[in-house]
């Protein structure tokens, strides 16, 4: 066995289960090292009917056509099909007034969105790793998340009606694995092709936050970070499924007090935060929930103030928006 | 109805409930901002029984007299029993070779063991607020916890064979509210008291990574690293609470696989990740966590590596380490 065989066998890739590797996968490669590593995973592991999305933002210039040329080159290398387009994305800007980033975000979901019509083709990989996950975990952590939410190794994209399947099996691989797998193979890629649009924020995460936290807590917190918010994750899959199999809700779409009562107190504030993020109620915090709940109780007044002006009221076996 | 009348009933403070305010109660006190708060808080909310503790570590010099001082005049003001005593921190550390955070943590602990014995008081109320609370959190993150985890609002502490019950009634609440509320009635306290002890890392996170976290996000993140948290821990509870009627381990303290089956596969990885903790297997992570739950399936391999050399066997219904 060769060392690098030995390397891509001992990365932590996961690899959606249950699905045909014959099938037809739409691929999102910019060129840079992330996803041409994942290029290269998916077309060793036995994944043959690739075709491979490549969108130029029109933010790199002479250097993007090199991106092009290269991710043309490999993945007719590896026999992909390849579909490439052109956009200017500061024009787009220009006319809509968005940032850089939510715009080159909406471009990208859109091109992939057309792919999928084209190719008749759902299901698409990225290549997302663990560093950016970690990331995108703290990131949503200091906006305000309930627990530390990060992406997901498999989720639901919907663009221009077109719903897509996305897997991310490169979440719980870092990034200096997948570099050292690539020089192992001795396997090029384009610098900074993937970083055509930097968010300023999620820059300084990475570049400023992530090291201080290394250096005070003596040790690579990306990993801890990343297996915290996947114990979360867990936990939270547990209490949707718990919540699932109890119909907390009436037919009129309002808290039946009866059902709730089954459920251990946590879980009642569960149900209640969604239940008000559903109706839409801001600035949910811990306080509020615990009035709700304690509202609940016949005895407690029945009505509890809202942000926006709306009210959380009891009456005859009911809770609800009003 | 007075300003400072009002801030205080403003004040998000979780009095524990249930508990007789005639009743006696220890208070640590170190006559720094947050514990001074406290005292006065405790007072006028109607607590008349406060034993006040106050343990000069011998690291302030002259400094700590005053310290001792103010809290004396205030607590026999308010009606307080006090309870002072003076070590040499340095002198026990040079002897027992540990750091000076873990030493002055310790003696804090075994003071107010030796407070409760004496005064035959088993319930302690301490001071920490909503920043300390943040910072904790972060703390743990970067250490590795699962989930976002903080301190309690109730918690237990044993030391030398003494069982007290904490209370942090102030864990809501800012530090910046504590101070406007104590310039709002003109209260004094001692500057500094309560950082006696300067632990190195969590110093970093509160002048370093909270203030670079704010200005990344452009809000204040404390309250929603805590209402995280929070959000987090009532998941857990509900978790537990599940879990505890689930009757999962056999009388050989084996994990019991019909059991197991009847729940949700993410509760099942959560009683894994117990069980592995309560055999004290270290470096725990989501991977293993999953082999191990993987092969509670017949069909797969009974036998999983564990670090430290142990094995997570599956055997005649049920499984356990060996």
């Amino acid at each position: 066995m060769t060392r690098s065989k030995e390397m891509a066998e001992s990365l932590p890739i996961q690899w959606p289960s249950g699905l045909s590797k014959n099938q037809r996968y739409l691929i999102g490669v910019s060129g840079g090292l992330d996803s041409m590593a994942l290029l290269h995973l998916l077309s060793e592991h036995g994944y043959s009917q690739g075709i491979v999305c490549h969108l130029n933002h029109g933010l790199r210039g002479r250097a993007a056509a090199e991106d092009a040329r290269l991710v043309k080159k490999i993945a007719s290398q590896l026999g992909y099909e390849v579909a490439i387009k052109k956009i200017d994305l500061r024009e787009e800007i220009s006319e809509n007034k968005t940032s850089l980033e939510s715009a080159a975000r909406k471009a990208r979901h859109q091109f992939f969105a057309e792919c999928s019509r084209q190719h008749d083709c759902k299901t698409l990989f990225l290549a997302h790793h663990l560093d950016e996950q970690a990331e995108t975990i703290l990131w949503n952590l200091i906006r305000g998340s309930a627990g530390l939410r990060g992406m997901k190794a498999s989720s639901t994209l919907t663009m221009d009606q077109v719903i897509m399947r996305i897997y991310r099996p490169l979440l719980g691989v870092r990034k200096k694995e997948l570099r050292e797998w690539m020089k192992s193979r001795k396997l090029g890629w384009r610098e900074d092709a993937s970083n055509t649009v930097n968010d300023v924020a999620r820059n300084r995460i990475r570049n400023q936050v992530l090291p201080l936290l290394d250096e005070i807590a003596k040790r690579d917190v990306a990993p801890l970070i990343y297996d915290s918010a996947h114990f979360d994750e867990t936990m939270r899959e547990a209490v949707d499924e718990t919540l699932q199999k109890t119909q907390v809700l009436d037919p009129q779409g309002r808290l039946h007090l009866g059902a709730l009562k089954t459920l251990p107190n946590a879980f009642i504030s569960q149900v209640i935060f969604d239940y008000l993020k559903s109706k839409n109620i801001k600035n949910l915090n811990h306080r509020l929930i615990e009035q709700c709940r304690s509202s609940l109780d016949p005895r407690a007044p029945a009505k509890v103030g809202l942000p926006g002006g709306s009210y959380f009221i009891r009456r005859a076996g009911r809770a609800f928006v009003e």
